[in-house]
């Protein structure tokens, strides 16, 4: 099957990853809006078991594991997606990620720690997943969660 | 009235809130661009009674606080997108903001910080103010401010 | 030579300015994506003589290095855009920077370093380069550079 015709929840299946239900929408604001053709997801903190996954990257937590919550929070934005697609096939591109991760002043792999989103969006999306994107480590993040990821999506 | 014939100056004057006149433009940017339908607005960062509202969220301030400056930051946004637009009704979605608190390494709460303009601008726009948003915490701000917000809208 | 009609690379020449070859794509991203008119460049980190330009502005670097660190970025990401259009005359609008600057607590003169960065893009594109921005201090950035640039552009 080629890539452009692949269908995104076959890939999903391959690789053993369960979308979970969206996140609920908060009083004053949106977990996605979405203007002309593109849909801009809301900043989603990491998560584990349900539970915010906290930490600060350089004192309470290493990298590679940062690498997991990058790709937990990568899972969660294709779940707020998918709920506001409907379809994820309809997804021409994921355009642009933001992330944030909660670091010491000292920790220099915020890149690295990225990467656990960017290759699991390569790996669900192909070329329609090739995004541009930022990386860089923040003072603190709500509820003291180590990694903050926002989304741009292109759609049909 | 229904919300979508609310004119947005009549909701203003209900709310008690007059739009300041907008921010001079700085020499090498603009307070405002615009691309197509969407438009950016600088970051904006806390002012009160025209000077900069400094601190740090987790030392200087409280998040009672540094819900107020954010909240005083929405309507300098507005102040700028009215100057950019010309008419507040031509806004067809607030689509999304991004929420710069400064913040200790310990300070969580930006969440709650930024809905002081959340809650603003649900107040003011109602449906049409419904956006995604990212929020977190930085080392530090221009000047020292507390907050710093920057925003893109959607226009006719 | 009206404005509107300058040839880039003109003004590029005029100004001892030689565009590096762009940077490499690294594995799991892309260092330009584009949707539509709109072209998201990947945060940049600023390099000098090749290798990272690394420093904290409030410690190790004083806000005049970190000004030349930004305009260096600047330069970079035009090299990035040229490679993506194929031509810079074809760029429309330079419409949004955002602009992280590696800060100790106490830092606060993000935007005079940021100033680095749009004045080097009023310099180059005139009224096209007329940008929305944001500046604000983090606590870290990728392999410990000073500054860490991101545009969105507008193309024919």
């Amino acid at each position: 099957m080629s890539e452009t015709t692949l269908n995104i929840y076959d890939r999903l299946e391959q690789l053993g990853i369960e979308l979970p239900s969206a996140g609920a929408p908060a009083a004053a604001y949106v977990m996605s809006a979405q203007s002309g053709k593109t849909v801009y997801l809301s900043g989603h903190i990491a998560k584990r078991s349900g539970a915010v996954w906290t930490g600060k990257l350089g004192a309470t937590l290493g990298t590679e594991e940062g690498k997991a919550a990058a790709r937990a929070v990568a899972i969660d934005l294709l779940a707020t997606l998918h709920n506001h697609v409907g379809d994820l096939n309809h997804v021409t591109r994921i355009v642009k990620l933001m992330s944030l991760v909660n670091s010491t002043p000292e920790f220099t792999e915020q890149h690295l720690v990225t990467n656990g989103a960017s290759e699991l969006i390569a790996e669900v999306f192909g070329e329609r997943g090739q995004h541009a994107r930022s990386a860089f480590g923040v003072a603190q993040i709500p509820l003291g969660a180590c990694v903050e990821i926002e989304m741009i999506a292109e759609v049909k």
